[in-house]
C-alpha cells in the first residue's frame, strides 16, 4: 500500500509508492560523462572570455584574468539579473513588480575540465564551500539584497549548459517563496515549543535509524521523511546553525568530506546521475536565529516531472526513503 | 534590464529576461510525433489488457470493455493510489502519514490513436470535458477524498508514458499544497475587499490587453503576469465560478472550443510541443463560494527545469508573458 507523507517543515504531502519501489537500476537515463571537446571557458588560457574574475584562489603573482588558479569566480556572461542600477519596486494594479537587479555569479570549482566535485580531492572541494563564504560574505554587503541563493546544477539533464564543474550563486532583492516559507513555519514551531524543528528532525532521524545516509563530527546526511524526488538527500549541521556563512575552519572541511562522500555514495548507487543542489540559509538581516537551520538540498534527478506536480506541489515519489538511504549506506565508495 | 514579478495568488516571484527573451524559434527541442507503432492497450480491441472500464460513452449494445466507444476511463493499470481500505492517519513523532488511499484513473480521449486533444473534433473535446465532469462528480461521493485532481501530460518530455492521447485524475485523501495556497489567499483576499482576486484579475487584464490570448462568450485564455514557464497560458471562465464540475452544458462546449483553440495556437507557434496542463478546482466541500475561481493552467515543456527552482520556488523566465500573448494571439490556426 502507498503511504502519503507530510514534509513537518513545508507542509507538503507526497505518495511515496512503496509497492512498487524503483530500485537504483531502474532508472534508466544518461551517465554525466565529460566530452571535452570544443572551447570551453573555464579552462586554463580562456580567462578573458568571461567576465573580469570578482573573487580568485591560488594564484601567485600573475596578473588578473590570467592561468595558474585552484577557483575562480566571475560574473555569468548571461546572467538573469543585473548588477548594475537602484532598486525600483512598482504596483500595476494587482500586481507587483521589481526591476532585474542581482547580482549572478559562477563558481569554477577546479581548472581541471574532467573533474567533477565528487573526484576532486577534498581539499579543493572545502575550497569550494570557501569560495561560496567569501562570496556570499561580501554580496552581503550590498543593501539592496535580501537573499543570496547557492546552487549547482550538474548534468544536462540538470539543466548545467556548460560541463566544465561550477556552482551558480544568484542574489536577489526578495527571499523566494520557498525559503520564506520554511522559515516561516521553522519560527512558528520555535514559538510554540522553544525548539528547533530541525534538530528535533535531526534527532528522531539519528533514533530511527532507517534514514540516516552518513555522518560525521559536524554533518548528518539523510534521506528526508517525505523526499519529492527519489534518492533526495539532504545535509545539515547535527548542531543548531542559521546561517551556512556564519561558520569557522573546521566545519567547513568537515562539511567538504560528507558532502563529497554524498556525492560519491550518489556516483556509486545511480551510476553518475545528473543532479542539483540548493543551500537554504537565512535570509539577509536575519542570519542569527534559534529557529532555522540551514541545509543543503541534494535533488539528483532521476525522474521527469510532470505538471501536475508544479500545478499542485503534490510528488509521487516512486523510491521510499529509507530504501534510498539503505542503498547510499551500504554503497562501496 | 530583467524584471522581477509576483504573482498576486500565490505570492511567488520570478524572473521575466526581458532583455534576451526568447523567441520561439529559441526553444529546440522534438515536436511530438505520434508513432502508432507496437502495441497500445488505449486501442479498439484492447479493451481487456486495462483494468475494467468505470465510464464509456458512444458505445450501443456490446458489452463492456469492447470497442465501439468514443472515450473510456478506466483505472490506472500501475496505480500511485489505492481505492481498497479504510483511511489509516498516523503520527510518528514530528511526522504525518496516512495510507495511500486514494483512486487513479485515464481518459482515454478518443479511440484514434493518430489524433491529439488539438486535431480531435470540437465536439470531441467536450465530450473529454463532460467526463472530466462525470468522474469528479462520482468520485466526490467517496467521504474518504478531500480533492481530485485533472491533469494531462503530452508528450513524453511532459511525462507521458503512453503516446495515445489520454488525460489522467487522482482522487486523494488530502488537499494538495499549491491548491490550498490559491484557495487560502484568494480567501483572505475576498475577506478584505469582499471580491474574488482572480475576477479583479480578468478586468485588469482585459483593460490591460497585451496578456490576453484569446477570449469567447464563456473563457478567457491568458498569459498570466508572472508565469513560471515560456508561454505557460491559463484558461479561466470569465464570470465567477468556484467549480469547475458545477456547469451547464453550454458552459463545455464554450470551453472545449477555447482549450482546442490554445492547443492549436501553442501547435502552431511552437511546433507541436509537450505540455502539461493541470485543473485548479476548489477542494471538495467547499465547491461554492465567492472566492476561488476555477482555471486550467497549461504549462508547454520548452526548458529543463533546474534545481534551484524546485528548491526555492523560484522561476527564471526567458518570455515575457506579453510577447508570449503576442504570438499566440497572432497564430495562424
Amino acid at each position: 500500500m502507498p503511504e502519503l507523507r507530510k514534509d513537518p517543515i513545508t507542509g507538503r504531502w507526497v505518495i511515496i509508492s512503496t509497492d512498487r519501489g524503483k530500485r537504483p537500476t531502474d532508472f534508466v537515463r544518461d551517465s554525466v560523462q565529460i566530452k571535452g571537446t570544443g572551447f570551453c571557458p573555464f579552462c586554463y588560457g580562456n580567462e578573458t572570455k568571461t567576465p573580469p574574475e570578482v573573487l580568485v584562489y591560488g594564484r601567485n603573482g600573475s596578473g588578473k584574468d590570467t592561468p595558474g588558479w585552484s577557483i575562480r569566480v566571475v560574473p555569468n556572461k548571461f546572467p538573469a539579473l543585473q548588477i548594475e542600477g537602484d532598486l525600483d519596486r512598482e504596483g500595476e494594479g494587482l500586481f507587483d513588480r521589481m526591476n532585474g537587479i542581482g547580482a549572478h555569479e559562477v563558481i569554477v570549482e577546479t581548472p581541471d575540465h574532467q573533474s567533477t566535485l565528487a573526484t576532486l580531492p577534498e581539499k579543493s572541494v572545502e575550497e569550494v564551500l570557501w569560495a561560496y563564504r567569501d562570496r556570499m560574505l561580501d554580496l552581503k554587503n550590498d543593501k539592496r539584497f535580501r537573499y543570496i541563493l547557492l546552487f549547482k546544477n550538474h548534468g544536462e539533464a540538470a539543466g548545467a549548459s556548460l560541463e566544465h564543474t561550477h556552482s551558480q550563486l544568484i542574489a536577489l532583492p526578495i527571499v523566494p517563496k520557498r525559503v520564506r516559507e520554511e522559515v516561516d513555519k521553522s519560527k512558528h514551531y520555535f514559538e510554540e515549543k522553544e525548539r528547533c524543528i530541525f534538530c528535533d528532525m535531526i534527532r528522531q532521524e539519528v533514533e530511527t535509524v532507517t534514514r540516516v545516509i552518513s555522518e560525521n563530527e559536524h554533518f548528518i546526511a539523510l534521506a528526508p521523511y517525505a523526499p519529492r524526488f527519489p534518492f533526495e538527500t539532504w545535509i545539515l549541521p547535527r548542531q543548531h546553525s542559521s546561517a551556512f556563512e556564519n561558520h569557522q575552519s573546521p566545519i567547513y572541511a568537515s562539511l567538504a568530506r560528507l558532502l563529497r562522500d554524498l556525492l560519491r555514495r550518489l556516483d556509486g548507487v545511480l551510476n553518475r546521475p545528473a543532479y542539483n543542489y540548493v543551500v537554504h540559509t537565512s535570509p539577509i538581516g536575519e542570519e542569527i536565529n534559534d529557529h532555522f537551520h540551514w541545509h543543503i538540498e541534494m535533488m539528483p534527478k532521476l525522474t521527469k516531472v510532470a505538471g501536475f506536480e508544479w500545478g499542485t506541489g503534490f510528488y509521487i515519489n516512486p523510491t521510499p526513503p529509507e530504501e534510498a538511504a539503505r542503498f547510499l549506506r551500504e554503497a562501496q565508495i
